[in-house]
């Protein structure tokens, strides 16, 4: 993974660093927000929430909700309470998702499901889900809650298509992008586009925060894909290579598959149905993906992905906030780099 | 199990059927809703949620949303798709119930984790909680949004609450009824609740409905509880003496523990923590319920929140609904006889 990213135009390596000092007094805020709305009588739930919660995550969805009220020039708090709604929504989420996947490690610690079990995983992510919706209740906007109850049953509905994809090699490109907008790129596009509601302003601004979004988040999740070949668990905090161990058909195994001779369009489905899964396996898919071109190719699209990103927000003045997002899509594209 | 049902007054066998003959034509559009909305274009979602919703579910709760509206003579169709919301909340805590519990039957079926796995059975339920959440929002009323998602959140932390009891023979009466309160009173609560908030009357209204429906929820649960050591698998549909196996600390196992023998409190605490699981020990354990009167006085104890459930109704005026309301308390106490 050499390439440069041309068609962002920047040399310096981009950071989250402009976003994280735009919002930082509002993250505190929101911080503040959910760790005493993940307390309960039942010790359990801060003690697992916290865990995955505390443990390291970048409030990504968050940050995107106070940076692009900033860019809209929101000064009020309402949003402080919708933001943790989000957070807590992601978490249910990965909750649920590690345990559906089996996963032991995130973000370089031990997951929930492994160290409390499955069944507190879940039943933790079923709280945490209901109190973001009590969160939500309590700003009061049905506007607010239509997004992130639609985003929340497309998100629901995208793993369960996701399921339903496991191991089945012929899975086509545009199958795979319906599953990203559902999984990741709904909560991204939601998270901007309740911006939009708190400043009080039209469709149009909440359209285009949506597909900031959007785009940001396909990007972001075609990024995940590719490194998931080509990192190791230290430097990227989950397991590397667990896609391939779990059957997951993402953009790189596809184009790879339709790339490939018929011996490595079998390899890749003895893979993915979980015939091949040891080390030397994972090493060869390594090789079949790099010489397909097609974790460069993921790269390449995550970019262009990003540029529409980065695009959407073209109708904005300039200013610091939209500064802040637009690095923000190039640092999600430069962690592969 | 021969006592008769002194405290409540009748003699011929409860029903449901004037509950049922009251809100037909009201549940006609709520299963309509019910089943327009668990579609999606992933065909799992629609097979495995309609395996449990259209699998011989008696719709209690959404039953008692309806005719809680008739008792306030409410004329409107608000509350088809809060209905089918508490419905939908309730399929989703049922699939991850199951999941939690490893059971394998219910109401005389196959449960969905043992048919499609857990992970469907976990990401199915989002997506059914998700929904429940869309109709709520359409519906429009903050009210019955807090009432719903207070609820929710109540009802995962009673799941942890429980789970985390789970085993333990000292676990307290009064923390068992906490747990029960909210692992089940508080959806009936709930579902009689937003009645009054589409009826649009006071709050007094609102807490009787809500203290009629929590003391039922308690007693329905209670008689459970006492079922599952007194049926089989045939005529009860879910699994009989599944609460033992478990290691579920139910009010039954309270009493006759707190009652018992040295030796039989040995026997107890073996069971629970998993150590006699077979067919003789749950003959033993029957037996030790019986000698104790631990399964009278459950059903004592259940008799006596019926009795309040009733007369929370004493308020309003004599109806069909109310006669209807009443008789669906006596019917609920009467299957354990």
């Amino acid at each position: 993974m050499s390439a440069t990213v041309h068609s962002l135009g920047r040399t310096a390596a981009p950071s989250l660093a402009p976003m994280t000092t735009l919002v930082a007094a509002d993250l505190n805020h929101v911080n503040q927000v959910i760790l005493s709305r993940m307390q309960s009588e039942i010790a359990l739930i801060p003690e697992l929430a916290g865990h995955l919660i505390a443990g390291g995550g970048k409030r990504m969805r968050p940050m995107l909700t106070l940076a692009c009220a900033r860019l809209l020039d929101y000064a009020g708090t309402r949003h402080h309470k919708l933001a943790a709604a989000v957070e807590f929504i992601h978490t249910a989420t990965l909750l649920h998702d590690d345990v559906v996947d089996g996963s032991g490690l995130r973000r370089g610690r031990r997951t929930a499901n492994i160290i409390w079990g499955n069944s507190a995983s879940v039943l933790v992510g079923d709280f945490l889900f209901s109190r973001a919706f009590e969160l939500m209740v309590e700003d009061g906007s049905i506007r607010a809650l239509r997004i992130l109850a639609n985003a929340s049953a497309v998100i629901a509905e995208g793993e369960v298509n996701q399921l339903t994809a496991q191991g089945q090699i012929e899975t086509p490109e545009e199958r795979y992008l319906e599953i990203i907008h559902a999984k990741t790129a709904a909560l991204f596009a939601a998270a901007c586009r309740i911006a939009a509601v708190v400043a009080e302003r039209d469709d149009s601004v909440e359209e285009t925060l949506d597909a900031y979004g959007r785009n940001l988040g396909i990007a972001f999740q075609l990024i995940d894909d590719a490194i998931d070949y080509a990192s190791d668990g230290a430097t990227m905090g989950k397991d590397a290579g667990d896609d391939f161990r779990d059957g997951k058909v993402t953009l790189p195994v596809i184009l790879a598959h339709a790339r490939g001779s018929d011996a490595d369009r079998q390899f890749w489905r003895d893979a993915m149905e979980g015939r091949r899964v040891s080390d030397e396996d994972l090493a060869h898919a390594k090789r079949l993906l790099s010489a397909t071109g097609a974790i460069d190719d993921t790269l390449g699209r995550a970019r262009t992905y990003g540029q529409r990103a980065i695009d959407a927000l073209g109708r904005f003045p300039s200013s610091v906030a939209k500064a802040a997002l637009v690095e923000a899509v190039e640092f999600a594209i430069a962690r592969a780099y």
